[in-house]
């Protein structure tokens, strides 16, 4: 790097957390836990599970209001005065209650200025859809002191016109608070959610942090599958599948900035919208 | 299966050919006797690879331009041959002259009807750029007698937007003659066109049928990353990395009319276009 250039190097952190739906006070002091940790350990910009909070398998939907709080409520605030203390950029999952009294799966990411961004989830899982309103926004994007990162949950990322619209505003790393239900899968092969965010990765060569959870509830349990991701698609460290677990890497976020894949060819420039827009219309 | 209802059960080959730049006449008679092979053993949808008359690693567009034939060439002419005489449907890339003697990488969808589809590569890979004129038409979708094919090329299905068209016209399998070139990844990592190919299969819940070629032309090597996934991402044969070799797998392509995952969700109908309209006009 010469001198003058933007620091881009930066340690991140995926803290998977173990969680339990309705306990939110032992929630919030393992995931304050988990954030000490990773900022010990030199970590800057720490990602942290959906629904951090409140846990995931709501009885109804009433549980899951009685459980949601305000963007400025306990839990964010808390978030806010761990990233001032620990000089960090926190990305996290948390049931809401939005100013309109609907319950919202969203997420947060904050710095020590405070509430950088409030993100919704826009495409809902199953039983979420008789429990949260869906987030009407695009995904946030947010320029930080280590480059600009974006946010989305879970769901979100199996949509890959979300990750690409997150890609062309210039995301160099997408944060995603996950908590991936376990699904059967073939002998050796790898989690099906990890595949197709090694592809939404490489087809945008952007990074790509992703936060599970674990700790079964109530007859579901997780994946486990928290995974930093580079622009190439590959995981940068072992997959720590279903455990407790902090995943730790090093990136060079500008390294996002670079969509050339060959002499010729450069994954965004080599779009055609032209061809795409008519059937996005649908 | 109830009486009445369409015939979906199908064979698929997908014929991973030796290839040779230049060598148009070996190149037929080796996708000859791979057809008549993948017939043989009950296929009736046999998927061949790109430029499969040609081969692809050309000194200049003006090799190129020799070995280009017009889509009522002896290429394709012997297809529609081959289609009639083994009662299949047949999908394979060619080296096109068009009507306005323009150089194409092209495929054809043919059966025992003939030509019932011409598509033209709207993503050119690298070098192709100098050599080949980019398509401007959607991907081909074509109704069979065993059900919706759509046909691209390659670099297209690293395109989200083009298997997301592709699917939402109604394919169950969409067919990819490629040429993936080599390149290095991580130990224990599968090649990352097929981990793209997985997550565009579970994405739109469609199966996948790529053919790839071998044999080694002027310094470039091939992944030989010949492989059919099924609607849940999952590659049904292991893979036979590099050699010559026919992969076949047995398909309901019925499975791929239901695009439900949970209780509550339909990955068709989850999608938000009213959110993503605006980007994909960028």
């Amino acid at each position: 790097m010469s001198s003058g250039d933007p620091v881009t190097a930066v340690r991140v952190a995926c803290c998977q957390v173990r969680l339990a739906v309705g306990d939110v006070d032992g929630n919030r002091a393992r995931v304050r836990r988990a954030v000490a940790e990773a900022a010990e350990a030199g970590a800057r910009i720490i990602v942290l599970p959906e629904l951090a909070n409140s846990g995931y398998v709501f009885r109804d939907a009433a549980e899951a209001r009685s459980l949601a709080e305000p963007a400025d409520g306990p839990t964010v605030a808390g978030w806010v005065d761990l990233a001032l203390r620990h000089d960090a950029v926190l990305v996290g999952g948390f049931c809401e209650l939005d100013p309109d009294r609907r319950v919202r799966n969203s997420a947060v990411l904050v710095d020590a200025s405070g509430v950088r961004a409030l993100y919704r989830k826009a495409h809902l899982w199953d039983r979420e859809k008789l429990v949260f309103d869906p987030g009407d926004a695009a995904p946030a994007v947010v320029d930080t002191a280590y480059g600009r990162l974006a946010v989305m949950i879970c769901y979100d990322l199996e949509f890959p016109e979300w990750t690409r619209m997150a890609a062309l505003a210039g995301t160099q790393l997408l944060c995603a608070p996950v908590n991936w239900p376990q699904l059967p899968r073939p002998a050796g092969e790898r989690p099906s959610e990890i595949v197709r965010v090694q592809a939404a990765a490489a087809i945008n060569r952007m990074f790509v942090a992703v936060a599970d959870r674990t700790a079964g509830e109530r007859g579901v349990d997780w994946v486990g599958g928290t995974v930093v991701v580079d622009p190439d698609g590959w995981p940068l460290r072992d997959l720590v599948l279903g455990r407790e677990a902090t995943v730790v890497a090093d990136l060079d976020l500008a390294a996002a900035r670079d969509k050339r894949i060959s002499e010729h060819n450069d994954v965004h420039a080599d779009r055609r919208p032209d061809l795409y827009a008519p059937v996005y219309r649908i």
